[in-house]
């Protein structure tokens, strides 16, 4: 299992919105006779790619075990169900490590299995193919993306100096180790005053980049300038949240290849909550939030992000921004309280991992 | 020297502003014999209860080695030199982790050990020793105590909310461990602002403390109450360094048994710099600054702080105080450059500690 659990991390940054999967089939003597991983939308899953491995090399697979990292699919979705492929190949026996939380797989998949004879166990290595699959698993059971908060600041808590500068406040290995979150995220999520004071591309510029993250701006007047950088970064979808799509500002947004979406909240803001639900309605997995204070602050408030994904520098910058506009409260048990998932040194910079409480999925 | 390190270790709280010594006397068959730690100031150094350790065990060390983790001293101090001890007890080898960095000593230690016929090797465990003395080594290679800057914030680097509640930010796991480090300083720092503002006793109050760091007020006119908390807190001395110690206000901190220093600035603040070396005359190794962020940004723009002793909670304040007043820089360039030395979970919190490039020692 922990084979398929590496395979499917190899299909994490291909593989969204499907989830990441990783299959080994291994004969009675113990022997792997075939093994693969989720490919792109549209073609095949992993339980699919080891069949082929293991026909490629020229290996029967009857009554062998496959192991596969999540629940193999009932369902005739943009490719044919993976459970009647293994019931076919005479595979004996599958291991999985938990079930689909896809409402049209949802144990399906292991109750046709076991009414065609397969044994069926479940539970090894759920945690872990439940973590690669976080946005998936929440997207499913939640009907939102998992929310991933990204920001940079100095050991003091700045983000950016007094005068807006923030390049650069961590280091290259920081910046690039941000970029492979950005690239396993299905969208990557900014509001207009970054867009307006940073200029930013927020593409994934790393070598060997399959798939671009969706672009989502939370713009409520639609300011983003139709000439912005982040409009030549990359071929990706853009999508452009605001409280009223019908003004003349909308056009030549769209002639960019935008789609303008009116989600008006009360106060004529863009309704965050129905945003991310949109989101997860469009097949987005994870949301990667990189966005200055104001925006970070109006979804931390309001209970949308599940994860802080921090770095930090060790230096002092005094003033300047924050990481989120919140408070001001007046007692220390009104803050905003999180849970250490991960603490690691990335070059001279640290990764601080953070959930909030009962986000732990 | 593993078990002489640890010996030292164990030394640490007692034995300031001596050095932290362990020592360890194994015979030819490599059988344990004797073994000791610096004793409290003007009591036995580590070499004497090893030797009076083995003694007591009527074990004969003629002939025997010493492990030692700081050079044996030559000069008559507080106590008889430990050469002299060792040479009459017939110890054959003299195994040091470092020279002992006290110009009374310096070599001669060992120097005289190999005029005796004592075989000596000098190195095992030299970075371990220093690390434990850094303290004392500050002291006598610069002229100034070791000042380590401890501060307690949230995640985006907020000391206190902006109505200056801080209790408590940190957890009391965090806060415990703040006091340990306390009780290894020989020197409690703090500034007039945070006596007026927190009311804080900034002793240690932890089971079994045998010795209470001094406290150091850092206040330039004098504007320390004769009946603040902090008098009534522990048996200590109290040391206020002030710009005009002329003053009427003078007197009643004198007879509270403080004793107060002028050493102004042309500023008409207290000079700093000139403060950490009356306070290494003093002989005070490590000092533990505890200060709001004014004092904090003043030591720090002025390079005297060796070491960020930080405490972070994972939870997110959004407004209030920062750890220091810096700035505003005009380029990120600017900020004050640390380079970490520890990150370690305490309890929820994290504890991380920087350095100064070029503070290492």
């Amino acid at each position: 299992m922990r084979t398929a659990l590496a395979l499917a991390e190899q299909a994490r940054l291909i593989c969204p919105p499907n989830p990441a999967v990783g299959c080994v089939i291994v004969g009675r003597d113990g022997e792997v006779l075939g093994q693969g991983h989720t490919q792109p939308v549209g073609q095949a899953h992993a339980e699919i790619m080891a069949l082929r491995d293991a026909a490629a090399r020229g290996l029967p697979v009857q009554g062998a075990t496959a192991y596969v990292t999540l629940e193999p699919c009932a369902h005739q979705g943009r490719t044919g169900p993976c459970f009647d492929a293994l019931v076919a190949a005479g595979i004996a026996r599958v291991v999985a490590s938990i079930e689909d939380p896809n409402p049209r797989v949802a144990g399906q998949g292991l109750a046709r299995l076991k009414a065609a004879g397969v044994e069926v166990l479940v539970g090894p290595g759920a945690e872990a193919s439940r973590e690669l699959n976080i946005g998936f698993f929440s997207r499913m059971a939640r009907g939102t993306p998992w929310v991933r908060l990204k920001a940079a600041s100095s050991l003091d808590g700045r983000t950016a100096l007094p005068n807006g500068r923030s390049r650069w406040i961590t280091s290259p290995a920081a910046r690039a180790d941000g970029h492979a979150w950005r690239a396993r995220a299905c969208a990557v999520l900014t509001g207009i005053g970054t867009v307006l004071e940073d200029h930013p591309q927020l593409n994934v510029r790393l070598p060997d980049v399959l798939r671009q993250p969706r672009l989502v701006i939370v713009d409520s007047r639609l300011e983003t300038p139709p000439g912005a950088r982040l409009w030549g970064a990359a071929q990706r979808e853009v999508l452009i949240y605001t409280s009223d799509a019908d003004t003349s500002r909308a056009a030549p947004l769209r002639e960019r290849g935008a789609q303008v979406v009116a989600l008006p909240n009360p106060h004529g803001k863009v309704d965050l909550a129905a945003m991310l639900r949109d989101l997860a309605a469009r097949e987005v997995n994870e949301v990667h939030v990189e966005a200055g204070h104001k925006l970070n602050g109006s979804l931390l408030r309001e209970g949308l992000v599940d994860e802080l994904l921090l770095y930090q520098a060790p230096r002092l910058l005094g003033e300047g921004a924050g990481i989120a506009a919140l408070g001001p409260f007046t007692a220390v048990e009104q803050a905003l309280a999180l849970e250490w998932t991960e603490i690691v040194r990335v070059g001279p910079d640290l990764r601080l991992r953070a959930r909030r409480p009962g986000h732990q999925r």
